[in-house]
């Protein structure tokens, strides 16, 4: 015998379509949004239909941009130096970074890391545009502010490796104790790193 | 200087309006959705705003039904024993005493829990409707099925006291030890309650 009826069946199907939604919270969101004003329900549908429809990629830095948008502000702008490129996985990482206030260069959105375990090579990131944009734009320092994880490194590691024979200045972001943790909760390899690190004051 | 496009800003916002999702999640659900198929997209943004269009209350029973049904099938079908009624909270409550298979009476959906800390009270629950069944479907047996909180047991003391002078039976679910559990881990009004409610076997 039918319990609940197709609409709400199809809504909480949807929801599991996301990542990280099991059977309980689907059914939860999709609940929450019948029992409570049409309206909410209307303003997520809307937004969600936009998305694709309204957004657009940034064809230097590969940064999220409006629609009709032709480059990123955050390339075009004369206060960020366009010789100065942080080169980071997602378009979130650019958020993460411009939100310390302390970086006036430019980015480069990869689109992801080298995984091969889920079939990500370099070809399916934008490292030849990183290239081309090396000499677009004179680029003199380029700062791989990937993830400190396995994939992160590894595709650090070979952006670096790229650029062996030329006379661009490639950095990483530093590896040490994070603001606020305490010395005994550090991992073995944070610290190494901390102490390989470790600056004069 | 803006990082985040105004849809992709605007798709978080509204998954926000979601019970128990924080910024983190929210950011990551609307990049999931534009970096993958924009199919997705359209499936869950469909299914949410067909919610409202397509989904009634049976005015028998306030399970959900389909728009158009008159009557919930889980209070039609002839299989069903119409004199004996289960009182739930929700209806995903409906969902799982069906999904035992061993229940053949109908339902009846409060619409939520007595609760005078949210503004809920008696009025705002279809108690009055309970009474109207009892009398149209001559209702031999009320089972209290609401959840063993607070809520759960003013509500169900509520509704029992509005019964004290009917011959309506009047039973609720039996409190005792979930199976699988073990003794020492069992909190001790549950273990209260199943002392008290001990059977000879």
């Amino acid at each position: 015998m039918k319990v609940l009826p197709t609409a709400l069946q199809q809504a909480i199907e949807a929801f599991r379509a996301l990542p990280g939604i099991g059977p309980r919270s689907a059914e939860r969101y999709a609940y929450f949004l019948l029992k409570n004003n049409p309206n909410i329900a209307k303003k997520i549908s809307g937004s969600i239909s936009d998305l694709h429809d309204n957004i657009d990629y940034c064809p230097k830095t590969y940064a999220l941009i409006e629609k009709g948008q032709k480059y990123s502000e955050l390339y075009t702008n004369s206060k960020r130096d366009k010789t100065v490129v942080a080169v980071v996985a997602e378009p979130f990482d650019v958020l993460a970074i411009e939100n310390t206030g302390n970086f006036n260069g430019t980015y480069h959105v990869l689109g992801g890391l080298i995984s091969p375990i889920d079939g990500v090579g370099p070809d399916e990131l934008t490292i030849t545009q990183l290239f081309k944009r090396v000499f677009d734009d004179n680029v003199k320092e380029i700062i791989l502010a990937t993830n400190a994880s396995v994939e992160g490194e590894s595709t650090a590691l070979y952006i670096q490796k790229q650029f062996d024979n030329s006379d661009v200045l490639i950095t990483r972001l530093a590896r040490g104790l994070p603001i606020g943790i305490d010395l005994e909760y550090a991992d073995q390899i944070t610290l190494t790193r901390a102490l390989e690190g470790r600056q004069s004051i």
